[in-house]
């Protein structure tokens, strides 16, 4: 099969393809959103194999997190684009709450631009990216190198040159991805951040067992048309959630950007608060993404405030949470908090798709956009 | 004079009062936006004051910097929220460049909502808050303490409990701040933090004294109603830039959100190609704040891709520079580009002013907003 984007892996081509069978040679000749549709459908395969590779003997998660802890950082810095930065989101708040480091992502102009000289001696450099090609990415991580920092790499393509410039590097696995809005990278990228820091910190990798599972639910819960349909002509949209799940409010916003062109904003709950709370109202919805735990919790007051301003709220959570929201997305229940984010995911990508596919656009193949983003 | 907020400092009240005079103890007595116009109108006067009182001899900022000098910190951890969360992410590229030090924005959840136990040893935490009253803000900081960081806190008011909560305080002396759009007490903020930020990497302090001047010239520069009568029906707006002057953009989106209920949404340059680009269209206008400098410089190219998708294109920026741009709002010439920013701001704070009064609005007092907002 050939691969029509630079996003060639080394993963075998005969793990592709999900229910919807192999994707077409040339994106958009079997209808919209056809890519999309597979790699949303792909994602409990991918979990699967990410799974088997990580908990094999001497696998290269378990090998880079000892690695790790033997180096023992004084600090961690995360630097990535798009998509993927909110992957690296994701794994700061899984490095500040396992292991207690300081923790930042970091502001690439300042290396690239600006020419910083910085002392990264003890510091952990993680990039992530899907296609490891954006040079702006390349020449950081190269940079952070020099400057002695444990350099990794997170990419879907071990021969990238962001894989080539870090020291080190950790395959997502998630098999070619052909669409430009980015799907099963993002899950693959999520659970392989989280096999990694539980691997670093000497936890238990057992509980993410279940995200295959949790996965296929998500991928065969019913359909997500209603709500689809209810934002048929919604221009402007409003997605909050807290702490692990702030991520995912965060991917969803991106998604609609990319795909549908809405003015799609996401905020932390706390930050909501602080400002662009006023501007919601009756004819701007919510999209909350609240899970089962703490972070679910704190995020009960905000949405109580957004109610008493008269807010369409729709809620991504599992059945019993948020349940005076106007519609839903549901979600399996008894996700741990802190894996929820892999597969909260989904049901807002289905929604993307629908939405994008009903407003005559094709998610495959957004306007402007290419599957690799070249910024300096 | 009273004070109504709980934002009252121990700054003199007779420093207070713009060109204006003194504001009404009731907001919104004087018809909407007198008090945002008022302490728009003080910002030179506020600069000049922080300038004074920053190169006295024995000054609270020089002897801040020593001691973080001494203290040496590995790493720099930033906490704010809402405007003052915008000063942080300017601290954080201003401490990245100079001193070259690993610097991270922090999330708040992880110590307040996950009750992560961190181990902040030899960490520099900088709290920032004009109010100084946001509980979540005093919690992480005390939690930040006790984990072994030197802590910092950066408010309007020295006996606010942020400012108790934390080993150090520095005062931005922006003196009372009665609307609840924060303005003066931003460039403040970001005068101080320059001034705290050089003088810690034993730098020059000499070329922040044109501030004062140059904020003159933004407050008494041209009407900006020519912007704001093109924008009066404008519900959807994207500001963007990159570097030092991103804060700017963040910043701007803000107040459009919190006094027009715009949805207004900041990109970097950088980060706008990865995704949202492909929102861009020739109904949704683009705020590009660039500023002369590498970072400006960094912009040329997604402006030129902004400029193939039809965007409509309001350049914030001194005459030269994107002079290609629809509209324009002026900046004076010569600004260095780490200290643009504390002067950026001013014509977009006059454009959000007039915008909102031109929709009926006030933005003394946005709907469903407080002066200190309580978060945990």
């Amino acid at each position: 099969m050939s691969t029509p984007t630079s996003t060639a892996t080394s993963c075998p081509t005969d793990a592709l393809g999900g229910p919807l069978g192999d994707p077409p040679a040339v994106p958009g000749t079997a209808g919209p959103g056809y890519l999309v549709r597979s790699e949303i459908a792909e994602q409990p395969a991918v979990a699967e194999r990410i799974l088997t590779t990580a908990t094999a003997a001497g696998s290269e998660v378990t090998r880079l997190a000892a690695l790790i802890r033997e180096a023992a950082p004084r600090a961690v810095l995360l630097t990535a684009r798009g998509t993927s930065d909110h992957a690296a989101l994701y794994a700061k708040y899984l490095i500040e709450v396992a292991l207690g480091l300081p923790c930042g992502l970091s502001s690439t102009s300042t290396l690239t631009v600006y020419d910083a000289a910085p002392d990264l001696r003890g510091v952990l450099w993680i990039s992530i990216s899907q296609s490891g090609g954006s040079p702006d990415l390349v020449e950081s991580t190269a940079v952070a190198r020099r400057a002695g920092a444990m350099t990794l790499a997170v990419t879907n393509d071990p021969a990238s040159p962001l894989a080539l410039a870090a020291e080190h590097h950790l395959d997502v696995h998630a098999g070619p991805e052909l669409a430009v809005a980015a799907t099963k990278s993002y899950t693959a990228q999520l659970l392989t951040l989280w096999l990694l820091v539980t691997s670093w910190c000497g936890g238990d990798l057992a509980p993410a067992s279940a995200v295959p599972g949790w996965l296929a639910q998500a991928v065969d819960a019913p359909d997500v048309g209603e709500v689809a349909a209810r934002y048929r002509f919604v221009d402007r949209v409003v997605l909050t959630a807290r702490g692990y799940s702030y991520p995912t409010a965060r991917e969803g916003a991106l998604k609609l950007m990319e795909t549908s062109y809405l003015s799609a904003q996401a905020f932390s709950a706390a930050d909501l608060m602080h400002g662009p709370l006023a501007m919601v109202d009756a004819d701007r919805p919510v999209i909350a993404v609240v899970a089962q735990g703490r972070g679910g919790e704190a995020v009960a007051p905000v949405l109580e405030a957004l109610r008493e301003r008269g807010a369409d709220m729709c809620a991504v959570a599992p059945a019993g949470v948020a349940e005076d929201a106007t519609v839903r997305l549901g979600l399996p229940s008894g996700m741990a908090e802190d894996l929820a984010p892999v597969v909260q995911i989904v049901p807002l990508q289905r929604l993307v798709l629908e939405m994008a596919v009903a407003r005559g656009l094709d998610p495959d193949a957004p306007r402007g956009l290419r599957k690799v983003t070249e910024t300096w």
